[in-house]
């Protein structure tokens, strides 16, 4: 059961957006048995839509369509669907009035001749209602494959996906158990795991597959097993992905339950009762931001103090100023009395704080660009980790965010609330 | 002149990662005057990239490809371009004593033989040396259309575009020039200005194009010309911002120089000679993570406190608990002590609060998920703008911080250092 996704828009094509949505879709197919062979981003424009709907047609079940709905757009989609499938466009009673009803309640006036034609769709199209916009998705059957068409708004195009249309793909299609284990391992490269588990992975069965996704200091190691009974299939992913572990038992630094780290550390401080704080320097309040991104995170995480200036440091958190002047700000030492400084103030059991430099230009320390410190401090004391990351400021940031999660995660693992 | 874009990787296709090469790559061709027709993703499989790469080259002059370059790829891009064109891979010198040199180096241990094969390059390829890792570029004559092939890690590949292929672009290829402006409104939806400017739209000669941009609150207008001459061509899309911006002036918020807003926004201040800081509650950081992503951001930003928690703004930013009790955390009252405590706090000119509820539950406070409070203390005294942002716990947070910016730039533009 294979699908292809198609992207209709120019914004994409001039770099004015990144494609989020086929990721998510791509993302969501997966979860349900249905492999993704292309995506394909295409101009607003009749021909070439026409072109890539015959196209993928050819080679798949069902095509996602997203994008080229707004009221702006000339409905291209819908027209281009039409013209594709000799249909007409019909008003759809129900989609008028939601509409008019969205008109009413949020914008206080009537509905615009050029939002009225939303309520258009090709004759045999299944409406699929949008709750939060005036273009609904449609459910088309096409002359080799299912069409589905959707909004590009994102969070319009995600309820539609989550609601609506995987479940009637998986009422529609036979598709196969798909089934994948990601394990972490971080102080390793790519190829130096790779070569280390060259007769293991020539020992897999033709269905199973492993991929290397490196990112900045981490690589992932996903084993993807395809089959038709799912109890069969697991069993057989969860005794190759033991022996893995045997193999890579030094560099392995935990497992992804689907979830991303934040989440996961979420969990963890949650069912330990343990509360976090953090004192950001350079990553400007990154690690915060990422760690409220998880709903419920209120219940550990209690703040930040970004400390962006030197003077914050010495009058917020309390680093003594004859600290900074014996060994910068980019230092062991400061980072240390940061964190130190930041969970007595927040009243937390850890607390992380980060200073470093990010470049572009060394700032007020001379420590090199690429120069980090991250402290933990909690109930056992205070660690601190030094960090050469390199030149590059966004990556510096980026692998400081990824790397304090990485501490923090093994911090909390060895905390007994019991203990304290 | 038409270029395409193939990006080869399962990882894509799984949805594992989201393709922010292609929103780059787009976005640099187009400013050199290349417009991109199609942007393709496909699985790092020989029968598939080899249709990909056939079917690009009969519509457009240039490919260029990321990704299917990492040692563990078994060097899927660089054998299947081989095969496409009758090429064989031969050992190039100047890579090889490159990947030498950072194993040797940064690694302290002898090339793997996995690493010694990405020297291995077509024989018929320009190499491009790869600074920031061991797989080179490659620019190589098709059948019908030049074929440029980069590493798929980001900053590798940007730097490789930037430094060697974006000039041989510009060398090698005859290209219009295109030229794009973009005006930011807020307050009126897609349809209803596009029903306001139709005329003036239906106007237009044909080689310029106006696109409208919803986003989270705001519609932006990107007028865009191609032609020959850059002067009389820079002339004319002058003229029509210029009537443009005459029929939407009660909604025009700005003009995008195409830097995003919070760079202008550091700009704005550091001109300026003012300083910033942010108290966040629901925000979690966000606005202080997006101002520090600015390479001197620490000119004006001094820093941020998070407070989660409401004891930290009770104890740390000095917001009254008696505030808290008669009106909630969630309330304008609120807010305003927060800006006014933190720029007491930091000592700066200006200080934005931010204080919500972005769901997926209620929380502490009686306010519905979404009412958000955003207020600005600064040197004239302090405002509070209240908002009802949807129930999207992402959304609510990302219009808030695009929100809490718009707000701060229009306050340091009314700001003048010399009364200060």
């Amino acid at each position: 059961m294979r699908a292809e996704i198609i992207t209709i828009g120019d914004e994409i094509l001039i770099g004015q957006i990144v494609d989020t949505n086929s990721a998510y879709l791509a993302s969501e197919l997966n979860k349900i048995g249905v492999s993704v062979y292309q995506i394909t981003s295409v101009q607003d424009d009749r021909t070439h839509i026409l072109e890539a709907l015959s196209a993928a047609e050819s080679r798949v079940e069902l095509v996602l369509i997203t994008g080229g709905l707004g009221p702006t757009k000339d409905d291209i989609t819908k027209r281009t669907l039409c013209e594709y499938l000799g249909d007409t466009l019909v008003e759809d009673p129900g989609v008028l009035a939601h509409v008019e009803y969205l008109f009413r309640t949020h914008l206080k006036r009537p509905v615009t001749e050029l939002n009225r034609q939303q309520a258009l769709v090709p004759s045999r199209a299944t409406v699929l209602p949008n709750q939060h916009g005036t273009a609904p998705g449609m459910w088309l059957q096409g002359k080799r494959a299912v069409l589905v068409s959707l909004p590009g708004v994102p969070y319009e195009m995600k309820e539609l996906f989550r609601e609506q249309v995987a479940p009637r793909i998986t009422t529609a299609f036979r598709r196969p158990v798909l089934l994948h284990q990601t394990l972490i391992t971080y102080g390793m490269g790519e190829s130096t795991i790779a070569e280390r588990l060259e007769s293991w992975e020539d020992a897999l069965p033709p269905h199973m597959k492993l991929a290397y996704l490196p990112n900045l200091g981490k690589v992932r190691l996903r084993l993807s097993a395809r089959g038709e009974d799912p109890n069969e299939l697991r069993a057989e992913l969860a005794a190759r992905i033991s022996s893995l572990k045997d193999l890579i038992s030094d560099i392995l630094y935990g497992e992804e339950d689907g979830a991303p780290l934040e989440v996961s550390l979420c969990d963890r401080f949650v069912a330990k009762k343990a509360t976090l704080a953090t004192a950001e320097s350079f990553t400007g309040g990154a690690i915060a931001s990422l760690l409220c991104s998880v709903p419920g995170a209120s219940a550990y995480f209690t703040g930040s103090v970004v400390s962006y200036a030197t003077g914050v440091k010495t009058r917020v958190l309390g680093v003594p100023q004859a600290l900074v002047d014996t060994h910068t700000v980019v230092s062991a030492e400061v980072a240390r009395a940061m964190a130190e400084g930041v969970r007595k103030l927040m009243q937390t059991d850890y607390a992380l704080a980060t200073t470093g430099n990010a470049g572009p230009t060394k700032g007020e320390s001379d420590a090199p660009v690429g120069t980090v410190y991250l402290a933990v401090a909690g109930p056992e004391g205070t660690e601190v980790h030094p960090f050469s990351m390199g030149g590059h400021r966004e990556r510096v940031v980026q692998k400081s965010v990824n790397k304090a999660l990485e501490i923090l995660w093994r911090e909390i693992g060895r905390f007994d609330p019991a203990r304290e």
